[in-house]
């Protein structure tokens, strides 16, 4: 099958893109000396899992239990659940484990550290350490940290892990030299809660970091044993847009067919709406603004100069150009390629990946697993 | 089941609220004398479209084919695909026919008219009338009205069924009386419309409106023959943002648990985030902004007070408030339900609705029709 035959608005991933950019990736982090766990939130599928974790130690990062029972199912045991527990999912966490799921929990809090260690299940525990992110995650230098340690470590069915942190603050960086120090902040957040808790007698084996800006531009990762960036594999317009990557890195876009034209206001309509693009803006933030995304040519992926989707309606794109658009190529029914804001949003809409290699041959179809 | 046991983040659906919200759009109807077309793009679900169409014709509107699929196979058979037809969208349209779809398709474009005729398939179509929305349709008054006619009328298969309109730009009203004179300009452009298709001798049995603000503020329908609101089912906090429900109107909401507290900085963290939520910001353009949902009670369904979901990550949300958070009140695994900005963004990233009635107990399980 070929992209012009498939039904619209379809999602499409080239693989050889995407292999770039996990090579790209992988390159780093060799130099780097750091193993990945990559985060599976974005691609939410075994197939790019098992391109993604090639020449590491295997591990994955999960953003919920239902990926990590849909990766377990898949043959992927060393999971890292990188979102706090709570302790009404300690049931499924240790059921997980009893399938043989060598999954890692995270909690930034006593008291449910304490409720991990009265459960009576066997668990394995990295502690959450907020290096900036101001999102979850204790203070590296603080008192919380040992307190959590103390009621995990006191448990003998609990294996307390180690450390993990995400500098999500590292998406708010717009060049390098930014990049590079929220990456040092992560890291030497990262080291100083590992090494407070080695002082304090703790096992602390796992040193855990991770967010793409920050796994791109890191110096040094001395201290960290694993990092888990996950929109690099595909890379969107909010990476390219802070120079993570160039736009010819995206290896994820949406397939569309022009369903109108107002030839009055120099607009095309296109079937891929605000669903199926999603409404994420992450790009109104930058120099330059995308819209809800940029267009480009449906066989060859080369950029439709200019056109870009500026408004969203469910199932209705409207794109605009500030120069004329040649409507005579852009007949209704036919079809462009859509290039995301980000891809974790946009690919949540989507059940599969149509898979191209460069040309517009569909060479496979990769489930998604979406949902909670 | 109970709201308390059920996995978060989750769908929640009350269904005392939903028949009340009917109703009343059913009451409205009734006073001015024209059957609803129920647009289930934003329910996706058979379930919904049941109570939706009690005591009207039993015609439906949906905004994809897989949606025209699922209403069919669930015995929906008056179907109207109100989004513009594509020529590669031509021969799934004539399956649905021949399962048994009584489908309508809509075209703006005189090229794709032709297409329609040419196809070979018996087709119902409605030509698409830009009543002031500016994204699909021709101008009431136009030539290109009669060419279309005039390409449909000639195809002995092919059956011209009237006019549609959708008056989007209803959603840019702020008040009543606005909304209501765009309610008049729908009702006006689509009945000139069919006045001149008439006039020049083709049939015209249709005449199709609907949004859920013009629904709700039109004065009168004269010349209409249905209406198609769709999120005046569920409301959200758009529509009660500008007039057409209050916020106890609201039948959606998003049941989560408080993953997180940062009392450093007055935050909860809670794990319905972008994905459960959607990155919907239409609130952001009225006088009351509420981020990206405002928080309720969760076995009540009480406003928190001043509790807002002020930022989202893909599975975290930050949940803010203006006055000290009791946060002895939301410990880690506490629950609580975010009313929606737009039902339809909200509910597309979810597989079914948990339905409740008034109280926190679950009474049914109601599947949604997702992707394409």
């Amino acid at each position: 099958m070929d992209l012009d035959d498939l039904p619209t608005p379809a999602l499409v991933l080239d693989r050889a893109v995407l292999a770039a950019n996990i090579e790209r990736m992988n390159e780093r982090m060799r130099r780097l000396g750091v193993p990945l766990r990559p985060h599976l939130k974005t691609a939410k599928s075994a197939d790019v899992a098992r391109l993604a974790i090639a020449g590491h130690p295997g591990g994955i990062t999960v953003s919920t239990l239902h990926e990590a029972d849909y990766f377990l199912e898949r043959g992927f045991a060393d999971i890292t659940y990188a979102v706090g527990i709570t302790p009404a999912r300690l049931d499924a966490a240790a059921a997980l484990r009893r399938r043989g799921a060598d999954l890692k929990i995270i909690t930034d809090d006593a008291g449910v550290g304490g409720a991990i260690a009265a459960h009576g299940a066997s668990f394995a525990v990295l502690i959450e350490i907020d290096t900036g992110g101001s999102r979850g995650g204790v203070a590296p230098g603080g008192p919380e940290l040992l307190e959590i340690a103390r009621r995990l470590d006191g448990a003998p069915a609990v294996t307390l892990a180690g450390v993990l942190t995400h500098a999500g603050h590292s998406y708010d960086c717009r060049d390098e030299t930014a990049m590079a120090m929220v990456a040092e902040d992560e890291r030497a957040g990262a080291v100083m809660a590992a090494d407070r808790l080695r002082a304090a007698g703790f096992p602390c084996p796992v040193v855990s970091v991770g967010s793409t800006p920050t796994a791109t531009f890191a110096r040094d990762l001395a201290g960290v044993t694993e990092a888990r960036p996950g929109v690099y594999m595909f890379c969107d317009l909010f990476q390219a847009g802070i120079g993570v990557c160039g736009r010819g890195d995206i290896a994820l876009d949406v397939l569309a067919s022009v369903i109108g034209q107002r030839r009055d206001e120099n607009l095309l309509l296109i079937d891929a709406g605000a669903l199926a693009l999603s409404k994420d803006r992450s790009t109104a933030q930058l120099a330059d603004d995308c819209g809800f995304g940029l267009v480009r040519d449906a066989l060859t992926g080369h950029p439709h100069d200019g056109l870009k989707v500026v408004s969203v309606h469910q199932e209705h794109g409207i794109v605009a150009c500030q120069s004329p658009i040649p409507f005579e190529s852009f007949p209704i029914g036919a079809r462009v390629r859509v290039l995301p804001n980000h891809a974790c949003m946009t690919g949540a809409a989507h059940d599969a990946y149509h898979v191209i290699e460069g040309g517009s041959e569909i060479i496979a179809r990769w489930p998604r697993c979406n949902g909670w």
